[in-house]
């Protein structure tokens, strides 16, 4: 069968190869990429959806509009509000299954073949290869421990001419890195400088461990007048409530958001109605703030104890910046003493030793550097961390 | 901002324009293409959502694999067992998030642009817009009152040499038609023959009302040797159980159905884990049968007073096939006795008299007929029907 030459820009993730291997008895998993199980506010949940089923199942079982379920979007708009968002109206956003669709309905509007884009290097693969499915010349600009380098970003710009740029600048996956407050505003100029469009991924935002975050671009843009014409931004209920809601949104200036909407009635009609009602029902009962906070809480206990370990076990043989929020360690392998300096290899010789993490090589979209590796601590307790750190330094 | 080129090739629908028009206060529609709300078991839901909380609230809210919900599945391989399809394993199909984004993925995975691909005429108007978008040139085949001419079809797979065929063989929307059994044999020896994939959408399989139709074009090809190797077939829960919910599932030969999970994987990433464990517990639960047999019941009658009431009222001023099954009568305007013979034209009277419907030519890919009109009897009651269709008959 012939198919699209769309699919030859795209490979299957070599990360799904290593996830074959995690099926093995005992392995402690610092892999994945999701929110502890034993997190979820099942009970809330429960209550939101027999609440919305109790009070409108007509709207949470039909058909709904391919712009979102407008109980939702309101709500979402408080939520934002919260947030320092303060001047976005339900229509000024959309809901996406996920902002995996959020991604995916912005190259399908925006990318044609050759086209450039410009994202952090190390970025979320699945942006890398959704963004190629459209054909995508995807280029990468460096990051150091304050996020994306603005001024090296600049440069590519004025270089590249590129469709848009795409930044995680909040506890970024895999980096974890935090985007400087005049960095945000940097990019805000930028956006209007070069008329290119930012697109600002906030999925793990809300999960800061001590000091809250700066705001988010999207909050600052309303100090850079003209920026918001220049700005979209995706926001998710995956990492903080339930990923299998599939509830996501996203952001940007009315012309793009009609043309997203349009093209996400072809692409699944809308999101779920079901789930729609469920997250508009859970975020009107008010329980997100404890939720948060409990999240929070347990997150930041992992995070810590992760360092505390790597460091203790591991010595000169990593390098990592201590995160802030969000779910990962982000390291690179210094070869101190003659270790091993591959990421590759060490996710090899960590699987013999009963643990797992993911290398980091493939979520650079350029160039990518070998001896970096993503652990997150969000899903093991402090004991398997502990546990599992241990046996990384057997590892090494 | 510069779009991609691939939003040139489709357009805002026709039908969205006439929709607002469908708030003026005391109007009756027959123009929706969705079932009645006041029909869906919403006790079941309820019962099936709280399971799956109670149960493995674990799997209900955490992400899951792309190819679906093992569990769901298991009971949709069951489900079509039930209908005629015997040897369809659990891995032979994948959930998408309604079956519009089986369609979706059909055309991310198969068409390039300039990629001829054939459809029904009239055919389900957002299928045209969906491939479209990816660049195709869609051709149509004609139909009469059973179905797709499968001799002109022939020749047009013969001449255009399609990536695909796509066809609603049951009940179709708009048309309501039915394909015969011979036909689809028919339809079985050509994809072998010239080696072209027929995508089979059954959306309306399960709402007949009398006699079952013959089994679907997946169940007969068993009966053709090496067609299997040539078919996919897109279901939903959408018509039978809640639209709502987001939930249908793609068969397809093994590479097909490899590809458009990787497609998948950045489109949405997976379906709605929530929603997909409710299907799976209100599949499991065996409530099925005993819905199906309810909805059935309920449109029977309707399309029965619909029918009647079209004969009564307006006479030989159009002509129709009355429906077996699904939610639609496909009419078409005679002009006889100098009555208005154009479809938008009687639309815009309807609204005037208090009654909506849809003009038949979006659904056309190329050369509309323009007499036509689809009505759908769906979501009003018998006594509603008779109204509307009287006030249909006075804008005539």
């Amino acid at each position: 069968m012939p198919f699209a030459d769309r699919l030859n820009n795209v490979e299957t993730s070599a990360i799904r190869e290593l996830f074959k291997l995690l099926g093995k008895p005992g392995i402690i998993s610092f892999a994945g990429g999701f929110p502890d199980s034993a997190m979820f506010d099942v009970e809330g949940i429960k209550e939101a959806v027999n609440a919305a089923l109790a009070q409108d199942p007509g709207a949470a079982l039909q058909y709904g509009a391919t712009e979102g379920y407008n109980p939702l979007r309101e709500q979402l708009a408080a939520f934002m509000a919260g947030k320092g968002v303060k001047d976005l109206a339900p229509e000024g956003l959309i809901v996406t299954t996920g902002s995996q669709q959020a991604l995916d309905l912005i190259g399908k509007t925006l990318i044609g073949p050759g086209d450039k884009v410009i994202v952090e290097a190390p970025t979320f693969l699945a942006t890398i290869q959704c963004f190629r499915l459209y054909g995508a010349d995807v280029i990468s600009a460096p990051i150091d421990a304050n996020g994306v380098q603005t001024d090296v970003l600049e440069k590519l710009i004025a270089e590249h001419k590129p469709k848009f740029v795409y930044l995680i600048p909040t506890f970024g996956n895999p980096s974890g890195t935090l985007l400087g407050l005049e960095r945000r505003k940097k990019v805000l100029e930028l956006a209007i400088k070069y008329q290119t469009l930012i697109v600002e991924d906030d999925p793990y935002g809300d999960l800061y461990f001590n000091e809250a975050p700066p705001p988010s671009i999207l909050a600052l843009s309303s100090q850079v007048p003209g920026s918001r014409d220049w700005l979209a931004h995706c926001g998710t209920m995956s990492k903080v409530l339930s990923p299998g809601l599939r509830v996501g949104w996203m952001v940007a200036p009315p012309e793009l958001l009609a043309k997203a909407t349009m093209c996400k009635q072809f692409s699944d009609a809308h999101t779920s109605t079901f789930a729609q009602a469920t997250a508009a029902q859970y975020l009107k009962a008010g329980r997100m703030p404890a939720t948060l906070a409990h999240v929070r809480k347990v997150y930041a206990e992992r995070a810590q104890a992760m360092g505390n370990a790597l460091r203790k076990d591991l010595g000169d043989a990593i390098e990592f910046v201590q995160p802030q929020g969000g779910l990962f360690v982000w390291a690179r392998l210094t070869g101190a003493g003659g270790k091993v300096k591959d990421g590759n290899e060490l996710a090899r010789r960590a699987i013999e030793k009963g643990v797992a993490f993911v290398p980091g090589a493939p979520f650079y979209a350029n160039n990518p550097d070998l001896s970096t590796l993503r652990l997150s601590f969000a899903t093991a307790d402090v004991a398997k961390i502990e546990e599992g750190i241990g046996r990384l330094g057997q590892a090494i």
